[in-house]
């Protein structure tokens, strides 16, 4: 049956852990009364103050402050979250750079870092090196102030499969069949960290879902725009990971012209809208932002100041893919229905100047009404989509199970009571 | 967060609830002892004795001899489901005919029936009264059999608003803004009956993943090969509706030539596809297999016999339509990965002549490896599947919530506890 999947029974300890993660998740949209919660979950207010009793054992929440709390009436105490009791960390392999983030609780940011490396240029063991290297800075700096990292997440431009934490594929890497998990795993030394492996699009669609334009949403799909085209989607709430793991490989899409691809097929969508044709369609092969050589950031940002400038050639040529970006897109809405794409990578810098053709052929293509109510959007969190979105998911244990983070008075890391 | 949706809390009744579907799920799958179940479900003894004594008296069990059940040991007092204490129903409005079908509570089908009409010839309102007639009857069957409707589907071809009851979109039925969910309640006089509305691509999914070829798989599409040709998205387990409730209109993907669609778009898929374009490129214009005026069903079967006697000009057009099949699929596969694509419609009678061809090509167009271990299949359900499928999730209330179902000694109909 479609709506019921066999599930386990809930059990009392169940839950206890079920109604922990749910008092948890309303304080994370800001600190609260105990009166409160048990308003807003429909839990008695004695079994709410039990389960605060036990995420403030765990140092998870403290009493707040009564004027962080506003509202009408005689407030009760407030209870708020901690936000750096536990952190999420988030870890990205690029093509020319590795960069981690470290997420609060709370969903704040508390660090953020890259290292410029062009990795398809060296040994994967020595970017492995680096990258365990990186972070490992990150976990002692959350333990340096006193928390706990909740996790790590590997972000990956590729084909993954995350239950065996392997990375299948990805072309432009040049890597295939890799244990990643494995190798970050055994670098670290940490056996009591839980490390995942997520494709990077994917975290980024997580992150758009947590803090992004699609805050709210449940149903989404992100779309990067780099030398690739890949995409993340989240349905019903959920990151969709097909039967063997492999989706959103959007780029490949057989809806363009004869251009020859990267993975060896003709016609991949991605030959249309990544970036090789953005600077095709907007520029001749002599010109310097082609050339490269050059620094990628200040070749867009060059041709963003002529599209600013209203420069015809580029203004057409960013049309045109405008124009190839929504009938792609208006696959994805007829397929799926998101409530709203997200266009990042590339797309997000330079798309101010694509966009309202985007949405133009969008609306054209999709066949129910109202373009299936979908918003088409550009992304905020620019090339740090991915690793948020990766230190959030590494956070999701916890919010999913508060019993993993031990009480104050005990001193294993977080996850070593599973 | 991807994984924390908020949930409304789990209390007793709650809990009870969702015990009372885990045992009635079990049940499902075949009779077996208490002593069984719990172990399954890791349940206590008792609490299952419990929860089958409520399933007993509300009838939807009954005490089985004990040579039902195989196994090693001392047997207990074996379970079983009672099939006909509740039934779903579902119902389709087709473009050539109204059918529909009551399923048990163990997926056995208990009636099946059609009538040919030509409903695009007719006022809606004529439609709405032969289809609450034929539905009043299968209602009536099951109530003369002592039984009780858990509630009724209504399968069109067409864009659904699922939560408002509403067509928005039917163009091949010429429908638009039809509440027809009202319509139908109100000719039915039944207001204690809950009655869905859902696309008919979308149940036959739903029938695949409970009876069809893609029993147990989490990740599905269905595919449905008629003047039009639609999908049905499972994913996780769950129906993927979307935003708006308007997914799975594969047919208009922009992956054709330059036909004219009857959207009135060009290139849409199913102008390479459907129904048209099979009878295109196997048959001259003059053939009778092109001749509308004939029936559907013996201009399929003609086609498939010159297929079987090797007849060239057929099999060149079937494989012609087998690649573009395949291309089409491979977007299915490289954007949401499912484990199964079940193809319905022409595509199931003509199949044969054609899935190795979509076969090959799917597996040439698919990015991840092993074409995503996705299996291509033609479906066994025929033109059924869809009120099938109606008659699956009708029954879904009562198998996530038993207690809808009244205490053998009240008479009040299912659902009107609600």
């Amino acid at each position: 049956m479609a709506r019921t999947p066999i599930a386990g029974p809930a059990d009392a300890a169940g839950l206890r852990r079920s109604n922990l993660a749910l008092v948890l998740g309303r304080l994370r949209e800001g600190a609260r009364s105990r009166a409160v919660v048990a308003a807003e979950t429909g839990l008695n207010k004695a079994t709410v103050s039990s389960l605060v009793a036990e995420l403030l054992s765990r140092g998870l929440v403290a009493e707040a402050p009564i004027s962080d709390v506003r509202g009408i009436g005689r407030p009760g105490q407030p209870v708020r979250l901690v936000p750096d009791r536990v952190a999420g960390i988030g870890v990205e392999i690029g093509l020319e750079r590795l960069a981690g983030a470290v997420v609060g609780l709370d969903g704040s940011v508390l660090t953020e870092t890259s290292i410029p490396l062009v990795t398809t240029a060296l040994e994967p063991a020595e970017v492995f090196d680096r990258l365990a290297g990186l972070t490992t800075e990150l976990i002692e700096g959350v333990e340096r102030d006193g928390g706990q990292a909740a996790g790590i997440a590997v972000a990956v431009p590729g084909l993954v499969d995350v239950d065996a934490g392997r990375l299948a594929l990805a072309p432009n890497l040049g890597w295939a069949e890799v244990a990643l998990v494995e190798e970050v795993r055994r670098r670290l030394g940490r056996p009591d960290l839980r490390v995942l492996l997520e494709n990077d699009a994917n975290l980024a669609a997580v992150a758009e879902h947590a803090i992004g334009h699609a805050r709210g949403a449940q149903d989404l799909v992100y779309l990067t725009g780099e030398v690739g085209v890949g995409g993340g989607v989240i349905l019903g709430g959920h990151l969709v990971r097909g039967a063997a793991g492999y989706t959103g490989e959007v780029g490949h899409m057989p809806i363009g012209s004869d251009h020859l691809c990267g993975c060896g097929r003709v016609g991949c969508w991605e030959t249309q809208v990544g970036l090789a044709a953005v600077l095709e369609a907007t520029a001749d092969a002599d010109d310097p932002v082609r050339d490269r050589s050059r620094d990628l950031d200040s070749r867009l940002a060059e041709l963003q100041g002529r599209a600013e400038s209203g420069e015809p050639r580029t203004l057409a040529g960013l049309e045109q893919i405008g124009r190839d970006l929504g009938l792609g897109a208006s696959i994805l809405v007829n397929l799926v229905n998101p409530a709203v794409i997200v266009l990042g990578g590339y797309f997000a810098v330079l798309g101010k100047h694509m966009i309202e053709t985007a949405r133009a052929e969008l609306r054209s293509r999709v066949i129910a009404p109202d373009a299936g109510r979908c918003r088409l959007e550009l992304s905020t969190l620019g090339f740090s989509a991915s690793i948020l979105g990766g230190a959030q998911l590494a956070l999701t244990t916890v919010l999913q199970d508060p019993t993993l983070v031990p009480h104050l008075d005990q001193t294993s890391a977080v996850g070593t009571s599973v």
